[in-house]
């Protein structure tokens, strides 16, 4: 069989999550659907990422199985065509029979955008997330260099999900400012659940002072889930990239 | 009675546009419904535009009367914890009596974005027009002089409106570029139906070839709608600023 990879780019605010479940929308449905409509061939993909509800992807990757003959980059158009608005294959191709788009994967970088104003807001609210205390983005920059590299951070991470070690490493972690407008990047070569929007939630109690940065280097050694900040909002959060 | 100004951000997606109707979800009903909450009173809001369904607001104006004893700039809070997320008053202040968001304005901008790609767009759709065929931005930043100043804009018009004239002036429109990302803003005394809109439609057709900069001369001295280009939908529209 042929296996055909798929860059695809979906907007979460309507969907329960990637993955397929009995009930709800989902990205993985709604793909898998439009390949039956397209091919007759029910399968199933592998998303590089189980995204949570309302998480958004400029460049999810995903692969499948296929016997039809449709040439590999020509399944962008004919997945497209059978797919709502809210999703959309952004290419399409042919690839070795042992990529796996999530196994194969050698990392990620996820962003994540925050406006920070006292004002409510309203405009781009599926995408943002609103915090009304002053941000302090320097001590922010600062808590930043202590997450990079390789640590535990079990201190960082949902339970809800069986896996066997809690280490990862992250190559970048920065912070862009233009405006009330403040946009975390974070690249890791993996992510414990819901460990992005634990550490942006970290950052923004360093950022409103409720913490300082050099606090980061405790709450990473103590494993403690309760010693970090909440798991911000699933807007403002988008997977950018997925490395191989 | 005294006389509130509001400042309103909203996000049209969901709005069938701003004017209270019989059937539909409208701004103006949303915010006349919440100041009836906060308040007691039944009023009529009067909007600085009628925007119409999916269009986008980040600073439209309106103003009501009441004989509340709420603080004007109270009126912030006492309507915004009564208002859903995708409508929020960012300012309220109490104004002089003979103030009135739509016939004091002396003018207003817009901005209209749209993603220049030839691969479907999905995230953001809703603030974001797909255009995939290459524009070439230069040109259609040399047709934008052309509309600078006082005209009749009869060719930039849908019908549907009655009004007494249909002169002008708009006193800048220009484009900014960022990678596929192409932001028109235009700024004038007062639009006609649909102005904006036809107004970007026209310069995409530059953009692609099929008209060239100099046609504006005619098109506009010529007052004829079908030589314009066509009416763009509403989801790249953002009111931005109204002046008075």
């Amino acid at each position: 069989m042929r296996n055909i990879k798929l860059i695809i780019e979906f907007d979460g605010s309507n969907f329960s999550g990637w993955q397929r479940q009995p009930k709800g929308r989902t990205v993985q449905k709604e793909i898998e659907m439009a390949i039956f409509k397209a091919t007759g061939e029910e399968t199933m993909i592998n998303g590089s990422s189980r995204t949570d509800a309302g998480v958004h992807a400029r460049d999810m990757v995903a692969n499948f199985f296929t016997n039809s003959t449709i040439p590999g980059e020509k399944f962008r158009e004919a997945i497209n065509t059978r797919l709502p608005e809210d999703v959309s294959i952004i290419k399409s191709e042919e690839v070795e029979e042992d990529f796996h788009a999530r196994y194969s994967s050698k990392g990620k970088t996820y962003s994540y955008t925050i406006i920070n104003r006292y004002e409510r807001l309203s405009l781009g609210h599926q995408y943002l997330y609103h915090c009304k205390y002053n941000l302090n983005v320097d001590e922010m920059r600062e808590a930043c260099k202590y997450f990079i590299g390789t640590h535990d951070f079990k201190a960082f991470m949902s339970p809800g999900s069986s896996i066997k070690t809690t280490t990862r490493t992250i190559q970048e972690l920065y912070i862009e400012q233009k405006g009330h407008r403040i946009k975390i990047f974070i690249t890791a070569d993996g992510f414990l659940y819901n460990m992005v929007r634990i550490i942006v939630g970290t950052l923004i109690k360093v950022g409103n002072g409720k913490l300082k940065a050099e606090d980061m280097e405790n709450i990473i050694k103590e494993r403690n889930r309760k010693q970090a900040g909440m798991c911000v909002p699933p807007n403002g959060l988008i997977l950018e990239k997925v490395f191989y």
